[in-house]
């Protein structure tokens, strides 16, 4: 990792000894505790992989006033900008074996942000064993900007798709939907009529789920071992599920009642029937979204239990092409153009 | 790859089927033609390494503004972007597997100017076997943003370090020096007496060099082979020799008569003596910079200039600690403090 001054556009570290620069590094180097990170101070970074094993690679970029607020804690961008990172890791059945980090610092992050977020990142390093392996410090006139490639590992073969569903299997998502599409809702509006049907621990709770999305590790090596296809729900259920199916090149159907929903998503829908959609098109759940065969529902359910976090059969795929979402009277939903019909 | 567009700090994908984000997906899709890539189309791509070799991985990032011209031919751009991560791989002895790319559009960027740079990465992962592998694109309301992450593999252990070099041996450096200090300081104060010195060819030259960087890759084996230590030369050459003795704990002496600078950077500094600071401590070389035992120095020598590059013995390292820079007749040169005195 090399830390570099803002300037003219001339090289990436024209100051690379000022003050500033080596306390950026003082902070990211203790993170850096994997042997092949050589302490941040070299020019790349080493990594065996396990015999037998494949490299699962994947690399999303955050920036502030688009992907998080610029007022969120320091250490929870550091937190989502790891997280889902780590759970595209999850749902291709990988195994995390390090990350690389580049931020780009605005002029006025203070020493006690980036303190913060390198605190919210080495925590989460720890948290899920992915270390911190090198990466780049830059400058720029801009918003706060994280880049995050994250390295996994899968028995060679057995990385999880979302292009290999088949027809005629069931559908399954982990965990509750929408809490963080809610999350964010209620900060851009807590005057809604849904969230005001909220007490103060139902309300906390969608917050948390926005701030802080809770990769399924956990639950890789089971989706590896049960799994057809499956991706993680960032971009919203229902257009997530629409990209695997079309991925596929399959149909299916899902039942919007069976979708699974946390008593505070729950609450918040009964007072306020429109945030439905939100919870089903809204993103950033970072659950599993798979494809089974019906045979294999029960042990990836039971797994799912006992993790913690449950897993929910919520339609079928079929011969075809499209996605039709039911209402608990079977009837066809629509939702709006921007969220879902596009696919 | 996912498509994002800006918005509220929502999820990453808000609209991800809008005209505008399909347009920029089919940009870099044909880039992916490794079959790990997945034509960009899952959430994480997948690598084999190559029996009995370790992975070795960089990541630098780039700002408009900062690290290039915003005016800057957005097919160069991509080629910095490139080849600056390269580098840091041909100067780890490393052979290249793929890389991984995010990028932050701003609003007036135009289909254009990305059309152009999806072609400019496209033609380096073809000319240096660098397929793009994965990666993501966001919106940004800051300047144009690039982060690169690039992975190669070596041998298991031959990793070419930065700390490792040992006293009496010889410091060797490629290519020549400062053409890209010098076509940045041309670009920026083409006035100046050194500059108007030159002819049409040389001060195209030294612009071409600032503009596109020259990974060494087709020496990285001979490197592996001969080089005790190396990194390449990006922050400048004193600056960054004094950073690789630190490393390694050891002293070392730079003869500043024996740089090799070409036919370009040799007249303007011959017009403009102030100018050979600039070649020595203004980086953007991406040379090679190599501590070799004297036995090694011939082979290393016949492969460079075999390749067209060349290679130089510059200076001597010894025990102690600081780099001490003469000119041709033995006596100490001290330089600004921006660049060198700091370490």
């Amino acid at each position: 990792m090399s830390a570099a001054s803002a300037g003219e556009a001339g090289n990436s570290g024209k100051d690379p000894g000022s003050g500033e620069d080596r306390m950026i590094a003082r902070l990211f180097e203790p993170l850096a505790r994997h042997p092949g990170a050589l302490g941040l101070k070299d020019d790349a970074a080493f990594l065996d992989l396990p015999p037998g094993h494949q490299l699962v690679l994947t690399k999303d970029a955050l920036v502030a006033g688009v992907h998080f607020f610029s007022d969120d804690p320091p250490a929870s961008i550091a937190r989502k900008a790891m997280r889902v990172n780590l759970s595209d890791l999850a749902a291709k059945g990988a195994a995390p074996l390090g990350v690389l980090l580049a931020i780009a610092i605005p002029p006025d992050m203070s020493a006690t942000a980036l303190e913060d977020f390198a605190r919210g990142l080495g925590e989460d390093a720890e948290r899920y064993g992915a270390p911190l392996l090198g990466g780049d410090t830059v400058r720029t006139p801009g918003p706060f900007t994280v880049s995050i490639t994250a390295l996994g590992s899968v028995p060679t073969g057995e990385m999880v798709r979302r292009t290999s569903a088949p027809p005629g299997a069931a559908i399954v998502v982990t965990g509750t939907i929408g809490d963080a599409a809610l999350g964010l809702q209620l900060r851009l509006d807590p005057g809604r009529p849904g969230f005001a049907a909220l007490d103060g621990a139902q309300r906390a709770f969608l917050t948390e789920r926005y701030l802080h999305p809770r990769p399924r590790l956990v639950l890789a090596a089971s989706l590896r071992a049960h799994a057809l296809a499956a991706m993680d729900v960032s971009d919203g259920l229902i257009g997530d599920l629409a990209k695997l199916l079309a991925a596929s090149h399959i149909a299916g159907e899902l039942d919007a009642a069976r979708v699974p929903l946390s008593d505070a998503a729950r609450a918040a829908i009964a007072a306020e029937p429109a945030l439905l959609e939100t919870a089903l098109t809204g993103g950033d759940d970072y659950e599993l979204l798979a494809v089974m065969a019906e045979a294999h529902l029960d042990a990836f359910h039971a797994r799912a239990t006992a993790a913690g976090i449950g897993a929910t059969v919520i339609g079928r795929t079929s011969a075809g092409e499209g996605l039709v979402v039911r209402d608990e009277r079977g009837a066809p939903l629509a939702f709006a153009r921007s969220s879902f019909s596009h696919f």
